[in-house]
């Protein structure tokens, strides 16, 4: 391992600046007070300008490329070498915390200030990329400036309303971007070596395990169902207890089996009933039809599927035992995204460095590197979060966690950078492996 | 017992003339092909219109009371004699069906027509009421027209609105009707010895037990409460199992607790979660807020407050070991009403006569009998529905029953009248004991 330790006292000011920063892009919202920032809007166009001004401070080379990601590049030793490329988004939700993202991409851009300082050049160019959409806020679909790079957007995205009805080609014209040149966001795959992505948490682990930074195995797996249960609606005075066909006390006996039978599938694995109607709905009704959601996730495909199949299962038994009948519907799926296993290796090494060891643990929600491990290796160094609050404005890190952050993620990208030749031919293998 | 028996086929065209005046009085509503029917509207006065005929035809003197009840009196043998009063209600709840309230005023017509076409006076006279007011659809105040009788008024009621911010004075000049005679309806408790009301059960267990005809012990008493579980909100993808504080998954618990342990408190015990919000409500946020509603129900309120406070203390016991909070608040209570020990008895010997054995039963729903007992002795008499459906446009009762029931009822109401005098000192005892 090729070492690049910052120190105490540059990590401690270099914090600084991110949190300000942090602070200063928390102003750039279409409502005040209260941070939101969507896609192609024209906070999304401030932010990308006010974090091009930083990234050509750090000696980068600025461009906006033509899905509206900002993009910066810091230069070889030997000019024109592939990248290393560090990110991750520069939206937010509505009413949204201010690190969710933002941390990412302002925390690269301290260590590239850091190597431009030092003029130190690697063999693997840095670049940093800030995607203007992950949460899919305005459209509904997510992941939109990754995807840009990986040259993976259906045809049919261009022409997709927001809440508005302005589709996201009006809303590219309305930015002076042109739906026609989308494709030129592709990269070149032979151009990039790997992917790195810091990111808060958004969970409770590392607070847990009173660590400041966590490595992440894997991005989970996700999978939601409409679920209903159908019984008997009736009088709620006069149907004695055992002749009733209660579709919500069917679904509490479910949601109890999936509290219960969800760790002991698998400790990594989450089950969650986050929405539920009953109908008709009264206080003197015995609900005859329940509607609910299930969301379950993992960082492994395949005990995913082995829980969903064990809870649909029991959900049907439960029916079929009180008379009634279960019904589920898959309306979305994602598979899990596995991190490179080099990169991880990588990532310990650094954060172990930082803070005497390291933890690694999936990551529960969604991040822009799901859709580039569709054509580059991943990896995620997770920073902690107060109590795991996220899309929220209560979201917080502290400055002493940042500025080990910004130690480790150094550290990592002069170790990763230095050896960007072995990663390329690593890639290379895998491509090959996919073809 | 003194025998009063119509023959079978007697009562199978007396049956068939309440079928089709259940028809007719379906036909009379605010929509078409829908029966809705509300109190102070055009028509419950056509209604009453209606209904007032058919009781000068059966020999009655009829006359509106001063709260819109439609009133009808058969003459003792002594003119001025008390009576027996016979009754239930006009209105109907929205989209509903025909029998709820009609057949009992409708059947009761029937006892009255024999004895007149038999030209038999009994000891009692024999009055009916088909009251304006029981559903409470209107006004979301129930049983209006059984406490006009009973001259428990409270003076806030006449400036209730209803949906269209007309209060019940208004609406009753609308009709006629004069809030400021509102206490001339109220009966002098010495005028009535005892009231007797026949109505579909609304429930399912005459169906069950394969009767026709079943005696009601007592109208459940009722408790409403609004329930909220707090826990924490929180990313379904990010925090595991074991780190939760899901309200929804307290409230499952809860659920499947009050389900499993309301029968074994007592048989006759119901109780019903027929209402449940989850906050913030997403697929992918775990509920950190669950508001329900509970209704429990029991004929008797020493059992009924065991079972709630029951049901609470576990409610706090879930809400302590999973680490969240519980509240709840009693909006609504009804005390249990007693049937009458007497009239209960006349009514199974009449039941056992009919269809040779009686079956004793608590009323889960709420009936005019509630507001007279508290002037009068009562006495209920069910009659099967089909699936224990009401409240419906499926709400139906067969002919065959029907007609049994009018067999029975003319048999109490005979026996009833004929030892009037010991029922009355029965009543006046009652009194004593209550001053």
């Amino acid at each position: 391992m090729s070492d690049c330790l910052m120190s105490a006292s540059d990590a401690g000011l270099a914090a600084s600046r991110v949190m300000a920063r942090c602070d200063a892009l928390a102003e750039i919202s279409e409502t005040a007070g209260k941070l939101t920032r969507v896609y192609l809007s024209p906070e999304h166009m401030r932010a990308n300008a006010r974090v091009g001004e930083w990234m050509k401070a750090a000696g980068m080379q600025v461009w906006q490329d033509s899905v509206g990601n900002i993009c910066g590049r810091y230069e070889a030793a030997q000019p024109g070498a592939p990248a290393l490329l560090l990110g991750s988004h520069l939206d937010t939700v509505r009413n949204a915390g201010r690190y969710d993202g933002m941390l990412g991409v302002l925390t690269a851009i301290e260590t590239v200030q850091y190597l431009h300082h030092h003029q130190l050049r690697l063999p693997l160019a840095i670049e940093i990329v800030g995607f203007g959409d992950e949460e899919g806020t305005r459209f509904g679909i997510t992941l939109l400036g990754s995807r840009g790079l990986t040259g993976s957007w259906p045809q049919s995205w261009v022409s997709h309303p927001d809440g508005n009805s302005i589709t996201v080609a009006e809303a590219m014209a309305d930015v002076g971007l042109d739906a026609a040149t989308i494709s030129q966001a592709a990269r070149e795959v032979s151009s990039i070596v790997a992917y790195l992505e810091l990111h808060i948490e958004q969970g409770p682990c590392l607070e847990q395990a009173d660590l400041a930074l966590g490595v992440v195995t894997a991005i989970n797996g996700a999978r939601r169902l409409n679920c209903r249960f159908t019984g008997e609606a009736g009088h709620a005075g006069t149907v004695p207890m055992n002749h009733r066909k209660d579709a919500l006390a069917a679904a509490a006996e479910w949601m109890l089996y999936i509290e219960a039978s969800t760790p002991e599938h698998h400790p990594q694995l989450v089950a969650t009933v986050g929405t539920l109607q009953c109908s008709p709905g009264a206080v003197n009704v015995i609900p005859g039809e329940v509607d609910l959601t299930l969301d379950v996730r993992g960082p492994e495909d395949q005990p995913l599927a082995g829980l969903l199949s064990a809870l649909l299962t029991q959900a049907e038994a439960i029916a079929l035992r009180r008379g009634l009948t279960f019904h589920a519907e898959e309306y979305y799926r994602i598979g899990a995204t596995r991190c490179d296993a080099q990169l991880q290796s990588a990532l310990t090494q650094a954060v172990t460095q930082v803070q005497g060891r390291s933890l690694s643990l999936p990551s529960g929600a969604g991040h822009d590197a799901i859709a580039i491990a569709e054509r580059w290796p991943v990896g995620m160094l997770f920073v902690r979060c107060d109590r795991g609050i996220s899309h929220h404005p209560a979201e917080s890190v502290t400055s002493r966690d940042v500025a080990k952050a910004i130690q480790a993620y150094l550290q990592v990208v002069h170790d990763v950078a230095c050896k960007g030749d072995v990663l390329a031919a690593h890639a290379d293998d895998l491509h090959k492996d996919e073809q």
